[in-house]
């Protein structure tokens, strides 16, 4: 019998993590879409395996290399494009689950359509709520849709919060890692190189969050998108670095007790909750965590003086409005010129100061969709501008 | 309008503690009726602070001592004695939380008697279901009676149990400091002194659990507990040394996902919780936990050739019938003698086997009360003659 669940991003850490779930739990799961940007040779092995009745691959480009790649293995599938194909992989009637795993602000459109219609909603895509956190939060209430995280912390929050009574709850304690340079000082993070920065210590992830993790914003997107998930004040929610990543996050009650999620660093386990979710599915085929190969636990507090894109994302939460989306889009751009090395690794933080401050003056308190769209493409042109200005072309 | 209490065994560690969250609570509890064994100075002060309806001590000369010590002070109060006296502060009609916070065997039988009245029962005395563990469970089944632990290990298990379905749980993990010789090996151990094994390195308790803290007995008793608390079989019930006591226990589930509770080792906590329960009261007159000042968890396997007493308390439980109960029994001798330096810190957990070993011979597999009550004095007098033959009395 089996639910039918897409996957919008299959391609990515997460989309892959997600396949190996279902490739597990065969009787329980069925791929009924699948969507990536254009890793045409991944997709077509998905594909292969397991036999979506539809696929999307963002250009016709790739959509005509797909189509070759499924010609020449004697395989034949139908292929859609572009954001529509996305939209309509998560909205498609026979699916179930909606997996949104693409990384980026691309996430936006298919989560709002899954809700429309309906659809178990498993988010691992954090723009979404980070920049339209009070769209999507709305129309998941109208909707009556719950959006399930799979993010680590937040799964780690969900299944803590999930039984708490709210009136006990004093904060949430989201953990980072802290990432590669968590001992670095500004100084010395000036001249970090894109292979270090994409070293985490512990999470096995893709390139844009690697260094999201490595620059605290990755946990300032958290935090936002925490804000938004749980409808917590921006005071009840603290970052602790832990850096074994072995607590994925606490809650603290009002009568002293702390609650704290942990286990393996493997995506695959709150994967594999968020799809099972109300239940949990046995999950006998990743190791289990074994207390005497991680026996120290050690906690530290952010440095914000080294690591300021967190105290960046807590001012553009308490900001609100359009700035949390400016915030977001500055730092996609600063984050690929890193990773073109064509910035360092200390100007990202830099330029998403510079964004946000320029966009103080333009701030929208209640923006619709619209408005965040166009306060993000603008604050990606000025991000760009300043990107460029450091590398000395403008 | 608030709750009655009654405590037997005040004058203890937990009791002081229970009085001091009451302290705090005028408005939600009222002492109703206090018991303790002979600590006339205290019970007369906590009979001048809270009121009780009644009061009782253990023996008729205790009970002058305390009448004259209330008359001096110009109080009153009606005095009863003995293990009637305990009974019917349990039971106490006004009574509605009954706390059990007596240690040894003298808890049993208020234990029943408040489970028969139907009160809610707050367990902390750990030989109630070490040795009547199945007479108490069907006991309580049988009246609808919920018993509510206070220890901080078996209540961090309640609080994570008490929303996870059944079916998921793979395992839980009591954690264990390992007490004040956790490194030691068994030549050293030989060698400890009173002094040395009354420090306990995390929690401020009374001397006989100090010292099962010490010999890890205390842990076996917690597994014998827990394994009737929470209806476990003993292959779902792990320890694990974590000598910091922050963690105060942990689940496994299914699905690889742990969660732990904790918080400071301040038994004001647990006992708030089992008071207030199913409900969670502040409690903002205990410092917060600070993960700053406790920034190193660790964990290690127990030593079970140091510390033989917690692989007896499994095998015990393995064994089950009356043998909990003659372990137990001579477990408190034993530790007695030691603590009146009459036997090594190392004899302990051997006059434990040797009784235990004695008694498989005449173990009853389905014992009622008065099969326990019997086991277990011969027992204490088996341990007894052991001790004295170790001292070269006999």
């Amino acid at each position: 019998m089996g639910q039918n669940v897409s996957i919008i991003g299959s391609t990515g850490s997460i989309g892959q993590s997600t396949l190996e779930v279902i490739r597990h739990n065969k009787d329980r799961f069925r791929v009924c879409a699948l969507a990536c940007n254009g890793n045409i040779e991944l997709m077509s092995k998905q594909i292969a395996e397991f036999h979506p009745d539809f696929v999307s691959v963002y250009s016709e480009e790739s959509a005509d290399l797909l189509a070759a790649e499924l010609k020449k293995n004697k395989l034949s599938c139908r292929i859609l494009t572009g954001e529509s194909g996305n939209i309509e992989a998560a909205s498609y009637k026979k699916n179930d689950i909606a997996v949104i795993s693409v990384v980026g602000g691309i996430g936006f459109m298919p989560t709002l359509a899954a809700i429309e219609s309906k659809k178990k909603v498993c988010l691992a895509n954090k723009e979404t709520l980070v920049c339209g956190g009070s769209v999507v939060m709305a129309h998941a209430k109208k909707y009556g849709v719950r959006i399930i995280p799979i993010d680590s912390e937040h799964s780690a929050i969900w299944q803590l919060l999930e039984n708490t009574d709210r009136k006990n709850l004093k904060r949430i304690i989201i953990t980072a890692s802290g990432g590669p340079f968590r001992t670095y000082d500004r100084s010395k993070l000036h001249e970090v190189t894109i292979d270090q920065a994409l070293k985490h210590p512990n999470w096995n992830m893709g390139a844009k969050i690697t260094i999201d993790s490595a620059t605290l914003m990755n946990k300032g997107l958290e935090v936002i998108e925490a804000m938004w998930l749980f409808d917590l004040p921006l005071e009840k929610i603290d970052v602790i670095i832990h850096p074994q990543s072995v607590i994925h996050s606490m809650i603290e009650l009002n009568d002293g007790s702390i609650l704290a999620q942990l286990g393996n660093a493997d995506m695959k386990l709150p994967i594999n909750y968020a799809l099972s979710y109300p239940e949990r599915l046995d999950i006998d085929y990743v190791k289990r965590f074994d207390f005497m190969s991680m026996n120290k636990l050690t906690f530290e507090k952010p440095d914000i003086e080294a690591f300021p894109a967190l105290k960046y994302a807590y001012d553009a939460a308490k900001t609100g409005g359009t700035m949390p989306a400016v915030m977001n889009a500055a730092n996609e751009i600063a984050v690929s010129h890193f990773l073109k090395n064509k910035i360092k690794f200390t100007d990202i933080s830099e330029i998403v100061l510079k964004v946000m401050k320029k966009h103080s003056e333009e701030l929208i308190v209640s923006p619709d969709i619209n408005d965040i769209i166009k306060c993000d493409i603008k604050a990606r042109q000025t991000a760009e501008k300043l990107c460029l200005a450091k590398f000395g072309i403008i």
